[in-house]
Order: C-alpha cells, then sequence, then structure tokens
C-alpha cells in the first residue's frame, strides 16, 4: 500500500505541476504551487485505486486525483487564514498567507479552487458524461451542502454557547472532511458509470475514522511529525471525538469504523487491499 | 433594452433563489444570497442574448446567467475583504465580511463559487459537449489566468514602485473584468457549437469600454447612485484609464470602443440591437 501511495504522490505531483506551468508567471502562480507542497494524498490515493478496481487505468483518473488534491488545498489555505483557523504551520512549512499574504493566499485558493473544475473537463478522464458527473459530485462535495458547510459548521461552534454533542460533531465532520473523502473514493465507479454505495459506505467509514484519528493527533501527536501545530482543541475549548469519548473511547470507535470500511469493500475481494490497508493507515499514522 | 434587462435581472433571481434554497439554512447560505442581491445583471444580459442569437431558449441559457451571477457575486465579496480592496459598501448595501463576519464572507464566496459550476452541469442547458465547453470555458476565464490573476496583478499594483502604464492597466482589467464578460458573450456560441469570434471581439471592446466607464465614475460618481465608495482610485494615488487620458479622453477612448463593439455585431445583424444597445449604456450609466 505504502508503495502505491508513493507513486500516487509522484502521479500528482507531475499533474499538478503541469496544470500550474500553464497558468501565468507569477506571486499566484507561486503561491498555489506552495499550496499543493505535501500532504498525504489520501484523497488522490482514493481516486486512484477506486479508479483502478473498476478498470480505470492511471492516466484516466490522474486529472481527478490531481483536481480533488487542487481542492483539497485550496480548502487548507482558507481554512488556515486569520479570520478562520488562523494557523501558522501547516505540511511542516509556513501557512500560505505567513509565506506570502492574505490577499495571496485568498487569492491562491479561489484559483487552485477553478483549477479542480477544469481538470475535470480533462478528455482523457472518459466519456463526457463521466466527466459531468464527477463535476456535478465535486460541486455536491465541496460546497454549501458539503466541506464549506461543515467549516461554517466549524467556525459557529467556537462561538456557540454549548460544546458540541458527539452527534453535532459527526455530521459537522461528517460534511467538513466527509464529503470530498466520500467524492474521491466514488470517483471510480462515477468513470466507469458503476454503483457507487459499497465505496461510499467505505469511504463515509474512513472519512469518520480519520477524523477520530486527527482529533487524537491533536493530543498525543508531535508537531514535527503532524507538521501542524497540536494541542489546540484543547486549548480553544473545542469539543472533539477525543473530549467526549476519551482517548481510549475514541481509538475504540476509530477501531469499529475501520472494521465497517473493510466489510464495505467485500463486493471487490482481494482487489480492495490496498483500500484495506489505507483504512488501517488512517487510524496508525503519525501525521 | 432596458425591459430585456429587467426581464433577466428577474429570471436570474428566481434561478439564484431555486439554487440556493436546495442548500442546507443557516448563515452560509444566508450571506451567499445576501452577496448575490442587487447588481446591474449585465454578464446574465450577456449571456441570455448570445443564447437568444443563436436560437437557445431562455430556459436553456438561464442556468449560465446564474452561474455567472453567482461567480461574479463571489469575486466582489472575495475583493471587499478587508486584506484584499478593504470596501464597506457594495450594491448600496453593507458588504459582506461587514453584514456577517470576514470567515463567513470567505466561506460564502468560495461556495458561490462553487455553486457556479454545479449550475453549469444542469442537463437544461443543452448537450454534455456543450455543458463541458461552459466549464472548461468558465474555469480559463474565472482563474488563476484569467480574473483571479486580473486581481493579483491590481493588489500587485497597489505596492509597485511605479504606477502602472496604460498598457499594463489595459492587460490587467481585461483579466480581472474583461475575461468574465467575454465568457458572458461567448456562452450563446458555445451552448450552439457556434463560432464565438464575433461575440468575443464584441465582448472585448465591451468590456474595457465598462472598466474605462467605472474609472469615470469613481472621479465623477454619486455614492447614492453607484451604491459603492467613490473617489478611492485618486485617494489611493492609483493608475487609472483617467488618470493616464484624463476624464475627456478616457471618454473618447470608451465612445471608440463602443464604436468597435457595435462594428463586431455585424454578423447578426438586426437581431444584435439589445447588445448594440448595451455597450451604449455601460458607458452611459450613473452607477
Amino acid at each position: 500500500m505504502l508503495d502505491r501511495l508513493d507513486e500516487v504522490k509522484a502521479q500528482v505531483a507531475t499533474a499538478l505541476d503541469g496544470a500550474l506551468a500553464a497558468l501565468p508567471e507569477g506571486e499566484l502562480r507561486d503561491a498555489m504551487r506552495y499550496a499543493c507542497i505535501g500532504g498525504k494524498r489520501i484523497r488522490a490515493f482514493l481516486v486512484m485505486e477506486s479508479a483502478r478496481l473498476h478498470g480505470i487505468a492511471d492516466n484516466a483518473a490522474l486529472p481527478v486525483a490531481a483536481a480533488v488534491e487542487a481542492l483539497h488545498a485550496y480548502s487548507l489555505v482558507h481554512d488556515d487564514l486569520p479570520a478562520m483557523d488562523d494557523d501558522d504551520l501547516r505540511r511542516g512549512m509556513p501557512t500560505c498567507h505567513v509565506q506570502w499574504s492574505e490577499a495571496t493566499a485568498i487569492l491562491a485558493g479561489d484559483a487552485l479552487q477553478t483549477l479542480a473544475f477544469g481538470l475535470l473537463t480533462d478528455e482523457t478522464i472518459g466519456s463526457e458524461a463521466a466527466r459531468l458527473s464527477l463535476i456535478a459530485a465535486l460541486s455536491h462535495a465541496a460546497g454549501a451542502s458539503g466541506m464549506v458547510w461543515g467549516q461554517s459548521l466549524d467556525i459557529a461552534a467556537e462561538t456557540a454557547a454549548e460544546p458540541l454533542g458527539l452527534k453535532a460533531i459527526t455530521r459537522l465532520q461528517g460534511a467538513k472532511t466527509g464529503a470530498l473523502i466520500t467524492f474521491s473514493a466514488s470517483a471510480g465507479p462515477l468513470i466507469a458509470g458503476a454503483d457507487p454505495t459499497p465505496l461510499r459506505d467505505y469511504a463515509n467509514a474512513l472519512g469518520l475514522a480519520f477524523q477520530i484519528a486527527d482529533d487524537m493527533l491533536d493530543v498525543t501527536g508531535d508537531e514535527a511529525e503532524t507538521g501542524k501545530r497540536v494541542g489546540k482543541d484543547d486549548a480553544a475549548g473545542k469539543a472533539t471525538f477525543v473530549s467526549h469519548l476519551g482517548l481510549d473511547g475514541a481509538r475504540t470507535r476509530a477501531e469499529a469504523l475501520v472494521a465497517e470500511a473493510e466489510a464495505a469493500l467485500e463486493p471487490y475481494g482481494e482487489a480492495a487491499g490496498n483500500l484495506r490497508a489505507l483504512a488501517r493507515f488512517v487510524i496508525d499514522r503519525d501525521n
């Protein structure tokens, strides 16, 4: 699985470099490129593996993987802004607005979102119907009923009178991180015109497990390993899976979700080994 | 022409309301709706009229008109942010971040862009090929080689050692405002699979005339009429068409561009009366 992840990382880096090289040079493009450096590329991996399971060649799935990573990079750049989470460290480097400026970070994020949708029109992906279904699905996952909605709930929670309950956190994270993860895992069936239900179920469980692991890393993690600030949730008195369940309870819940994710892959049999390994990876990672 | 503009305004308001109604309720959606209120709807008008000239029914062109206005609204919300142009008045109302918050304004802008691309997947627009060509064209016009690029040049000019020359301003505005105007006027041919060249030439001249008129309004305009702050360029020592050409020279240049825009409509004959009238309208407007 880690070999394939490394392969995907290299493929996505090349694809994003190519897309960025076609843009006018200048600080905007430099900031976009900066924002795309690094990352675990879990979303790209989900795209590439879900595509492989549906007989889609790597080169056809690659623009989709690049699109989802460009969109993810935009969301991180905007989430890190002073008016939002006000973070200064991301992927082990200064955040985009610290490295460049707030204005450039806003614009780089904006243009990365635009780029993501442009990448999904790439003919190599497949039929016109396939590309349109991906674009519609990404718009749904990324916008005001998906990722951005989740982020707005997160911002609202900061000033709410009562800390969020477990159900509300689950709903929030399902939108904020889950929607894009589910889109990524559905990419293969969407390109192939196949039923996305099994991979959607897998991704819903995986996305939640991923977020629980993130909450745990904020408590147990190391800044050098994670490449971002830790201990922020507790310092802010923020309700998280860990604040509700405790570290042991959170770990137990994450394990159960991994089992759920693995069970959803049943229809794919042995071929889904990499996705099974990924589910384990997201809760065992130290960054 | 003004009757048709009023008709388009009403159609677009209904289409945007419908798209927003499908989203989860809350501050994010309220802010998105707020950002979409008002405006001259010139871009929507260009979409609807260019579609009509190519035999496309209003209901097919409407999602495209709504998309371009959602995208335009996003760009205004982000341009008005404190880290960008720091404006407090827009379309006669407090800007989005003043009315809500900076975080909500950033997110509302983000989600309006996502919505714009989602709207372009609407089946009523026409063939799959038509929708994909619109999405590719919008990504090109709105991103890091179009509108956002222009805005980044504008931000950079504020801190540049030398004020911009006329050629640099023309290039900047061609990207910042021109690209989306040109996309709008090309929508009809793109849906119909026809040659967009005449309408593109029309829109390039129109976009520049529009910006020259904007620069003139910043000098001669009234805050109550324009619905936004005036006198900002001069106060900031910003190089504009007016600072280079003077008011009379700018007027002469705008008139020449209107003539150029009108000439480009030749192939459409009498049918392009509304677009001819629009070209005159953009330089005679007082808001």
